[in-house]
């Protein structure tokens, strides 16, 4: 790909959409000469992350860009021996039921969390994605309000992006998560969104946990104003300290939780979780269903049998560990690169992600062409999570430290502050 | 799970809906007890497919039920070495732009459906369910008009629920197809559909496949009055004669091809594709990220690994003669058993299915429980695919015929004509 596509990352490009009201209507036929789109395709971003995966493969680059995992965290023999017995059984193939032993497997690794919760609680999706998809779908009418953080997953923009919603937007303090002064504002102004996105730990792309205090208060304000909470928990598994309780252990009527494998096992399998209220869960049947059907029933024996091997549970230290060391070495060579030069980043507790604040004057989507063009070295600049087309997150860039080995972290960090003297001083 | 649920396949159960308008406003608390659902909820109808999937499993019920590819077609051993092969990379695990090497794949086997199109054409899905879903959110504005028949595809029928749609419904011949006539009358009236949903060959649940003739007036249509066709060709590579050009064939602008290695390979490797004019692949792009950002790449070097091997093209031919016994079976056993009794059918060139019509004082959606409980066989009552609610299909069922043997073919007819004799004289 070329690099310029990168620079327009919230630039779709130019006459791609064509909404009902662009139809030519030249006689003699009424008809327009394209398909017309429907009209949120008027305001559609392009895909950060498909647009991120193809510079992924230039070679030498140092890619700080996507959150992937460690490719040796993989084990993929286990994963081998895992697909041949879930092979063995034909009604791996087929459509089926959820698969309840997964589901109990769930349940289990929950309770690990912290989480008590039902089978019947569980619902299947594909990936944690799927999830916020679903649960959009289930709560969120056309035009209708939502709550969340003014930078944020450009996924779950994207989820949000096709009904065209009031975006009811607040701030994130970078060491204690959502402003949920800000959140009780807008709530207590009587507005009511049709839920709050919270993305409780190792947030994308602010790479902060929300303080257990705004946890309880998060809770308390769903009850109080009957909102939802959707709490996404895709990092919840990875942390590097003790973990603080997800909101879905201090309420099971409000809190919305989405769970995955694809952090702790590989995103490839595509298998993610939601627990809901039982009564809820037939609805978002019908949404799965009208999506995808049902979740590749292949992967669902597969992950059951990689669980029940135990090296899901013997496995989970070892990415821990792994990530942990490359956090480090990030915050090492952020230390000795960018110590002293006003920029700012906070440790995290959880996840793949530091969040960079560099000086006012640094433009870090200018940066990235020439970041990637003369240093061989790529992140995502702090404007494209930018839920309101703001400069908010301008002089910022997300670093990924999960997929870089601790050596190309060293490296990758030297190239980014030469880059970054090279252009702004 | 109980019989009553399969009675009650157009009722969802009462109460799980709750719009805004129904929150209970008590001081001193304005918050409702339960979270406010999106609009479309309460009108969903629970999932056919998973009622169906429950109702499966128990023992020794002869089903005519699911559209479920034969068990003894799956050529597991292949697909073990698929798996293998595909886990030797390490970026099979990873999330990856989409494998070129497999949309190379489905131009080949386009081509060989009579289909010139390019690898830029291609667009991956989580099987064609995702393809219609992705399709409909690209073209359809909420409360926006589509064009579909009366008796459809009930995942299509979830696909467009959430958009609460203006449905514009034709009629079908069951020889020839989707009323021609009628979808040209809509369309001189003035009403723009946002899209024209077609299943081409193997039509579900009416087994017919559209004449050639229909297709050519259909694309004519499409392009005079500039409103895009959905091709749905799930079963179109399952034909048992010389098969007919999908209109993607005929027109490459306004035809949006949905495809599917479900009834081919299995259903658990969720692996579809969409073809499309390239212009319009990113915002399938955005859509896709939205849903679920990537098909499993897993399955896509899977599915690309068991065709490389010459597998896919050889084991075809073995699939479509299983079908064609199976479908001749259940033919003779028709005739055999409801020959002379009013009861109509015809003879299906493509697919799983068979359309049976008995005469209008059988109410099949009421024989169902007995014929479950009494007789211990099950089809899909014909109603249930209806989409306008009215009661059209009340006297016909949707019987598949490729998962059950040929033996439990011949066995579940007579049961059946048992059982409607016995209830309907």
């Amino acid at each position: 790909m070329s690099v310029e596509k990168l620079e327009g990352i919230n630039v779709f490009p130019a006459g791609l959409s064509s909404g009902g009201g662009t139809a030519v209507l030249a006689p003699p036929s009424p008809a327009p000469s394209a398909p017309v789109l429907a009209e949120w395709t008027r305001q559609a971003k392009p895909s950060t992350i498909a647009e991120m995966l193809k510079v992924m493969s230039r070679p030498g680059l140092i890619s700080f860009a996507l959150g992937l995992p460690s490719p040796d965290s993989f084990p993929t023999d286990a994963y081998a021996e895992a697909a041949r017995r879930a092979l063995e059984d034909r009604n791996s193939l087929q459509y089926r039921p959820p698969y309840a032993a997964l589901k109990r497997q769930i349940v289990e690794i929950m309770a690990g969390r912290g989480v008590r919760c039902r089978e019947e609680q569980v619902f299947l999706t594909t990936a944690a994605q799927q999830g916020l998809s679903l649960l959009a779908r289930l709560f969120l009418d056309p035009g209708g309000p939502v709550l969340c953080e003014r930078l944020v997953y450009t996924g779950f923009q994207q989820v949000i992006e096709p009904y065209l919603p009031e975006v009811l937007a607040v701030d994130t303090d970078l060491d204690t998560g959502i402003d949920v002064d800000q959140v009780e504002q807008i709530l207590e102004s009587g507005k009511r969104p049709a839920f709050i996105y919270v993305i409780t730990d190792g947030h994308n792309p602010l790479a902060v946990s929300v303080s257990a205090e705004k946890r309880l208060r998060l809770v308390e304000l769903a009850r109080r104003f009957g909102v939802p909470l959707v709490e996404d928990d895709a990092y919840g598994l990875l942390h590097f300290g003790r973990p603080v309780l997800p909101m879905r252990a201090l309420d099971d009527k409000w809190v919305f939780y989405v769970g995955s494998f694809s952090k702790v096992m590989a995103p490839a399998f595509r298998m993610g979780w939601v627990i809901a209220p039982e009564e809820m869960v037939p609805l978002l049947g019908c949404a799965k269903d009208a999506s995808d059907i049902d979740t590749s029933n292949f992967s669902q024996r597969l992950v059951h049998a990689y669980v029940e091997s135990g090296h899901f549970a013997g496995h989970l230290p070892v990415v821990r560990d792994s990530y942990r060391l490359r956090r480090d070495t990030m915050l090492r060579a952020l230390e000795t690169h960018f110590g002293g030069t006003g920029a700012r980043w906070v440790t995290p507790t959880n996840g793949a992600l530091i969040w960079l604040e560099l000086p006012e004057h640094v433009d870090t989507t200018a940066l990235l062409k020439v970041a990637v063009e003369t240093e061989g070295v790529a992140y995502v600049p702090g404007n494209a999570f930018a839920i309101d087309g703001s400069g908010i997150g301008r002089s910022s860039m997300r670093l990924n430290f999960s997929h870089p080995s601790p050596r190309e972290i060293e490296e990758g960090i030297a190239r980014l502050a030469r880059v970054v003297r090279a252009t702004f001083g």
